[in-house]
């Protein structure tokens, strides 16, 4: 029957099948619930999904999602100007504004470097920041690239590239997550945690 | 900003946030993927959603989901027509023939009795089974609603109901699942595994 279901439903399923942390299973049971609610639940989601590359655009500042023109951060003006927050992709941005206490800008690059996927630089959105950092307003960026081999060397060579321009380049905190135990740490995350050791303050 | 994202994208994480399993963040991190991905990509999707309810239907003889007529296990000569399972969705078809090992056929009850969701007996495909049973081919019904209040009280329901067609009348079998730990059982499952306990073969 796994092989027998309707043609439609197969093809629903592999779709479902393509989004992020969604297997087999999760999809089956999204293609069943969406055939067994109204059709105009399934209806609604077909024109959101089509909605959705219609009509959001890339902020033309900093490349985050948007309706029209500059989003609502870069518009902004009870942000900071002078920091800039570096980062791979717009969901990082979502990322950081729910976790709060950021209250300057952001840079979305689009993604890191990747000899092996074939990403260049000029993959990159490197020219529209250093376009930014012309305006001579941001004195710090942050690189906020994730852990790991492709987003460490991302901001080396951001770092190496944006070195004559005297601007503070620092990069996001590496170790232990919050609640996290030593118990289930791996060991990469150990050791970023005992490299990014700090002194206790008081 | 998770208040102030393009609208197209909330009315997209919405959606897929009615899916069953998808919290607020797979949600959106589907709908990011969606919009990074190519526009096909989304309009495959929309495609795929839109034509499930046009081109997906229910075998009329056992009501599981069909592309047209009656559906593939039905119409297989090599089941055995003298058993039917009788399940509340067209998804729990899906599942007994993963687990394999089942060669009957199967009856889609569309549901359970349930007077607090306002489920009579109206509402579910007893009137089609009853119909099948009057064929005078079937020899046992497995009664394979879910186990709980309202799908045990479906199951009894039923036995009442066929008491005097002289079948064999099953309930599948209840206790700690494959693989399961008693450590990690809740008192239901446990209650069910002691009452559906059978003598040791050998």
């Amino acid at each position: 029957m796994s092989g027998s279901l309707p043609q439609a439903l197969e093809a629903l399923i592999a779709e479902l099948g393509k989004l992020p942390g969604v297997g087999r299973r999760s999809a089956e049971r999204m293609a069943f619930a969406l055939l067994a609610a109204p059709a105009d639940r399934a209806d609604a989601l077909a024109i959101a999904v089509r909605r959705v590359h219609d009509e959001v655009g890339l902020c033309p500042v900093c490349g985050a999602y948007t309706d029209a023109g500059r989003c609502p951060i870069c518009d902004d003006p009870a942000r900071d100007r002078s920091v800039v927050c570096v980062v791979e992709t717009p969901l990082d941005v979502v990322s950081f504004e729910r976790a709060g206490g950021y209250r300057g800008l952001y840079h979305v690059l689009g993604g890191v470097l990747s000899p092996l996927k074939g990403v260049t630089p000029a993959d990159l959105r490197v020219g529209e920041l250093e376009r930014r950092l012309d305006g001579g307003a941001i004195n710090e960026l942050i690189l906020a690239t994730s852990p790991g081999v492709e987003g460490d060397a991302t901001a080396i060579w951001l770092t190496q590239r944006l070195a004559a321009r005297g601007l503070r380049l620092t990069r996001i905190g590496r170790g232990l997550p919050m609640g996290g135990s030593l118990e289930h740490a791996d060991g990469g995350t150990l050791r970023l945690a005992l490299e990014g050791r700090r002194p206790v303050d008081g």
